[in-house]
């Protein structure tokens, strides 16, 4: 479907998306003072446990396991963003805001990778935006889980929220028959779109208030 | 094998269980300020993550992602759990035991369910009592996994030996020979007897004494 | 490919690992105050988590939900370490050395269960190594989510790391082409001979310094 310009394309941004999510694992492990092997696997988890989690739930072989690219993309992506980590640990405190572009950006297409992977299996549109959901916000819940903090996506900014209404796009592009392409475009800027307007104004979703109970 | 009219009753009773299992998660949530979104993620959890534990391990197509239906049922399911919570706040907690009821049915609903999925597999009996406590039981540690508790369920109450020994009964009825259906109901009664009788009279297991050692 | 003897004392060795993981997940349970029931999953998960983990992302049926032997193996395994936690918590606070050998064993043993499982499957080396460790570690980082603690391997001593090496030694004596039952002899040598001697002289892997970030 994909000529092979367009596919290394889509591979880099993958990539870029892939490094972004290991980065912030990597930080927050590093904040933990994990080892640097414990801060290797959080940054892995990070960049491919939403995909993992949606394979497994699709009943799909699961992508890094089944593709020898795959793995070697990731685990080596992985520790590259390793490496960035701690050579420019300061500068990347100066580049908060390109790090947050760059994690935008994977969020989108990890949002679309899954929309695609449910929909190739002929998943209904619902099913495909939540397996789009998984693919490009479980893995932050994975880090979260795994250095023992409750899931940021869940408490702070519009993150998976972004991601949701990327998903939306990609349906209401598609119902215009359209075609796959301009769907996916749509999810894409929708996510990121919404993500740095976002970040930028401080948009937060309301706190659930909390309910008095005696349990 | 259900008439039409069971299978409608079987599938109420699933949806009461997994409303209140809804509700627990998303209360939960909002003690902890989770925003709206995460509080849905977490009553969504807490209502199908134990059936999508169960139908990873017994290499099933898992039931919300291959079926329509019950994707549609749990989220709107959900959502309807969401608005019970943010209505009707104040008059939940004067509602507290009838809000543990339907979780004791919902609980024993989804350990027979876990059951007969694993029956019909072919599986033998004690992996589809495993299957039970894991479907019953579950979703309420993955809840606590997410919301970054210790998992209520291993320190407090009679909540999942309620749904073993559910299990032990459904075991005992087939052993006897009286078919799915008494399994069925001698499992549910036991489960929902067991956590209520454990409630009203504050039943708990024994602590496991601390060990002292130096690790 | 194993004479039956061989495969009998293959199984006595992952039963002694078993047991071991088992005991660690008991006892650390019994310091967060779990209840019987609840020390006795964290037990059993740390036992068979790290394998039901590498079955389900290899797309193999579960390894104990497939058979009754290996379900009643972890299962009883489970109960024993129960069992000798609650009757020599005192013995064993002054044998932490005879347990942490064990537990060396356990993960080696785990490690080429792992590794095996993959290559059976044709996966390619690397990933067969990946699969390792996940049986290796991950029933651990499975038991300090359970407890709510940040995963210990990530924290403190070689561990996943001895699995890991362990892991690189298989491959380069397979490289040798000097056969299976070879490389899995010196997988194990490295993994319990690494382990044994960080424990011995302390060693750690570095700690990643923390950055400073206002996240």
């Amino acid at each position: 479907m994909n000529v092979p310009a367009e596919e290394t394309f889509l591979y880099i941004v993958e990539m870029i998306g892939a490094v972004a999510a290991a980065i912030s694992g990597i930080r927050l492990a590093a904040l933990k003072r994990f080892d640097w092997f414990g801060a290797y696997i959080v940054g892995l988890v990070t960049a491919l446990g939403g995909g993992t989690l949606r394979d497994m739930m699709l009943g799909n072989p699961v992508f890094w396991v089944s593709s020898m690219k795959m793995f070697l993309s990731y685990f080596i992506g992985t520790a590259l963003s390793m490496a960035i980590v701690i050579v420019f640990s300061a500068a990347l405190v100066r580049r908060e805001k390109a790090l947050l572009v760059f994690d935008a950006i994977g969020l989108a297409m990890f949002t679309v990778i899954g929309i695609e992977k449910a929909t190739v299996d002929g998943r209904p549109m619902g099913i495909a935006i939540a397996m789009g959901l998984v693919t490009g916000a479980f893995g932050g819940v994975l880090r979260d889980i795994l250095i023992n903090e409750e899931p940021l996506i869940f408490r702070k900014d519009i993150y998976a929220m972004a991601s949701l209404l990327g998903g939306v796009a990609y349906w209401g592009v598609g119902v215009m028959g359209w075609g796959p392409e301009l769907s996916a475009l749509a999810c894409m800027l929708t996510c990121i779109g919404i993500r740095m307007l976002a970040l930028k104004y401080g948009w937060h979703l309301p706190i659930l208030r909390p309910v008095d109970n005696n349990k």
